[in-house]
């Protein structure tokens, strides 16, 4: 970061930016992308690129876009939102749903348009689910058929992309666009990135401009963000800490997800209680959807993990 | 209409919207209401008045607020839908999915914010289905003990009394805001009210000039709605009308609802078919998620309903 | 009105709301007309069709959508609006000037887009100024040449007409749509149009259904606005009672603008008790811009004029 | 930036960024403030947080928030703008000005509000012209006794500090809310801030996270900021490199401003020319409002300047 090459990137540039610019559109298989400074941005962009004012848009339920990102996709992009079913599991809407949801095509002027299908992969609040691609290819098919663009919501595409024990581009199949963030698992401070065709890109830049997400020597950033970028494949390491984790939960009695990355979700009797707990003990985790929410990440070894579940069992819980 | 009392209703008023204003706000038990040219305004004028940008408004799914007014809940008023299953009866959330769907009422700064439930009676997605007293008592006590305001969208609110024995005040109890058309099942040409509290009025008039539906002599419309009021007793004839209706269908062997008001809804193998054929016979129907709908009224004899089973036997449908 | 056929307008149309687009069309010499139940309406129909988000616009200071829309223009149509001089007379900049406005076509990302021109012919603001037809052609000319889109307020269209001795047609050449008013001046009790191409009317369709303005059977008023429109020739003498009275009031001493229209603005020493006097003796009158309004409209006869000429005499005023 | 304590912003706060912030709240002489990655987004939330939809707002011509932001002060934040003349000297409308464009402060309910006035010191656009304090003062009476609410934008707000030698505190006197940069002129690479009251800065934080502005560690960013603020005071070399630029453009006949901050405005015959050749010279120069800018900063010596003088006068320009 220190010794990062800098420019007015909302001017004429900033060199270290367009080549984590360069090397994320490559690396999630898209022709462009723009640096934003947060992943709700990223998202907010492409839904307000995407949406006419009132287009009814589709996405799982719980979806970031749905619930974590303050209504800002109806009161801002425009959007009709309509959650989808998880009926082919955790996150995942199956074709049949997605068809039915779409409806019929065609209609009278005073029809509501349905435009845009958002998926998520992983899905934070299913814990961290990942999306197979078969299923995604079907997902994206029926879409298609249907006339709706697809934006992805890939904040931890990486973490999928590692599960699956693929690149990140072969997750990106179809859509339009695709955002994605190198900070939480990646480790970077700050920063995410939204791609898609160059002339998407053009059109999100001066979004991102109005929004106020244009920033002055954001190399700095930048470059952390490339080496972030680098450690991709690490990130498998992370998710056998949470299986690890949630094995070590479940043997203890605690009701568990199987995590298929980084996310253990774990449902207890007392929220509060336990989380207090869990803080008292040095152990530090977070609430999703009423449940415990424990994320393992690179700063975090399996030694960590075997010590927080010494400590949880000496504590009593849950 | 012709012998109208006039003013301008934009400036200093008009009196014949007053008078109806005054007399609409009473039958449905508010302080005060105001004219509108549409139900869809009547609606967006309240959801305009009751939400900040962004925040989370729960309604039944298929709800007009959801579904029929061009997504303006959301780009226009500015609110996050989230839609409420039917699972106490068509049309009817119980008051435990209302209130999972509300959430916990505190959380960081960063969360969204439920502030809204629209309810929906008759509901007509549903087939014209009444919500009873007792249910609507019940959610409105879970609305009210989670800070929540409640619009009822009442277009056909006429119906639900008429069905119910009951007068359209009984059925507005603990709610903020009200809509209510005199045009449809009524008869009036052009019109609808939204009712509340003075203050409400006061900043819906604010908003209903922003959105151009401030007219000028208003009058010649109010005096038809003045009219329309008297025979609020008389839907119970129609509602007998669609009960005959249906009888006769499912004789035939269609496959309908069993009427609660005027809206009889079939579901047929063909719609487009079927369509096309009563259109054919002068049997004027339309189509709702994916059905064919009937809807009797007060330009419709008993004996209209009895020719139109005739000729729909005569035609071998469906 | 009494007798006028009617539909519901907003499924399968109504015909004398029909027939009152098709006459209004062709009187404005444009494509296609969509009836509004107000001026405020069509104007921000007009906007909302033609702005993107942030989009520049260019008004004279004090036109409707500036200062009489609520802001609508900004909030809701999304435009960023910037006022002209009125440098060629009341109500109309120059070519220099709108040219000026415009500024240079090209710029960077990040540079605000203008996109429209909007007049407004007669200007209310300025008592109810003309614009003449070559000044008229010069600003269309300048704006077409820097690309800008151009809508015409025409809320008094009919009176510019009138005083130019022109057919309404002749006074929107090259403009991409326009708005006239059936009441006001004209004499209906409700109703405008917004006019433009028939692409333009099906998305204007599609957006008055959004704001609410879809009615029932408002063929009721069409009748009314029919009736209004064969009327149009009589203006002149409205204007001629304006500049009677205009003459009586400067006899009397009164700081008064030379009508060109039916609008009569006098400068008083003090607003309120000259507001509160004419009152008394039954003249109204209302304030426009920290002046006293005086309208003569087909309801006010020369013999009118002339015993609020007395009247005010006798009062001693201003 | 390296050695900076860095925490999750968005969810329990960085301890560096919470630093800077009350740094910057002192210095600014406000009881809170609020990072944001820039300028553009600090005004943004202060223009959300106190307008409501569609109330009018003033702001002198070619104040950032109408020309460089593209619209979002319409679109997003709501405001219908009005811009104010400079009567008083560049950037500086008069307090007479001010009240005439204010107007009366009652009105029907239809009447337009304008509720908050919006300064700009130094204003950009006049080629970082200051706001003297007995004019802030007047400016600031006249709008609070008409009950309007006060933005500043002090995107330059330490120039005109140093230019004054006061403290930057000394020009906030009665405004509500205040941004300010710590790129720019001050040096750090990313990040501004919007300071107010302690529930301003609570509202101001939800919005920023609406539009997607919290980062995760941005205490990297933070880190440099702090660095910067230790540097204000230096700002007047700065200056006086602009006043040497100007003096010696002005001896080669160049038709320049007598700067006030940092900020050059040169008016040339061709525009295009004269960038191009600056360009060639290895001399960084934009434009602004049809005229070149130069801007002099603290990696700029005297003697570059000296030396850019020397390579001008050998190009003979303009």
């Amino acid at each position: 970061m220190a010794s990062a090459e800098v420019g007015d990137n909302v001017l004429d540039g900033d060199p270290t930016i367009k080549a984590l610019e360069e090397r994320a559109a490559a690396v999630l298989g898209m022709p462009a992308a723009l640096w934003t400074p947060s992943g709700t941005m990223a998202n907010l962009i492409a839904l307000s690129v995407h949406l006419q004012r009132g287009d009814r848009f589709l996405a799982p339920k719980g979806a970031h876009v749905l619930v974590n990102e303050l209504g800002s996709a109806a009161w801002l992009a425009g959007g009709m939102p309509d959650p989808l079913e998880h009926d082919a599991g955790p996150g995942r809407p199956t074709p049949e749903t997605l068809a039915a949801a779409i409806g019929p095509r065609s209609g009278p002027y005073f029809t509501l348009r349905t435009t845009l299908l958002c998926l998520e992969n992983t899905h934070n609040a299913s814990g961290g689910a990942v999306i197979p691609p078969h299923e995604h290819a079907q997902l994206l098919s029926t879409a298609r058929q249907a006339g709706l663009r697809v934006h992805l919501d890939g904040a931890r595409l990486w973490h999928a992309a590692a599960a699956l024990g693929l690149p990140p581009a072969a997750l990106t199949v179809g859509v339009d666009t695709v955002s994605a963030c190198f900070s939480k698992g990646l480790g970077a401070p700050v920063g995410s990135v939204v791609a898609g065709s160059a002339n998407f890109v053009e059109r999100a830049k001066r979004m991102r401009q109005m929004l106020g997400g244009g920033v002055r020597q954001g190399g700095v950033l930048a470059a952390a963000a490339l080496v972030a970028l680098d450690r991709v494949g690490d990130l498998a390491e992370d998710h056998e800490k949470a299986r690890k984790l949630a094995a070590g939960l479940a043997d203890l009695g605690w009701e568990v997800n199987t995590p298929e990355t980084n996310i253990v979700l774990a449902r207890v009797a007392d929220l509060e209680v336990t989380l207090a707990s869990l803080g008292a003990q040095g152990i530090l985790a977070s609430t999703l959807g009423g449940k415990v929410r424990f994320v393992t990440h690179r700063d975090l070894s399996m030694a960590d993990v075997e010590e927080a579940l010494r400590r949880i069992k000496a504590g009593g819980h849950p």
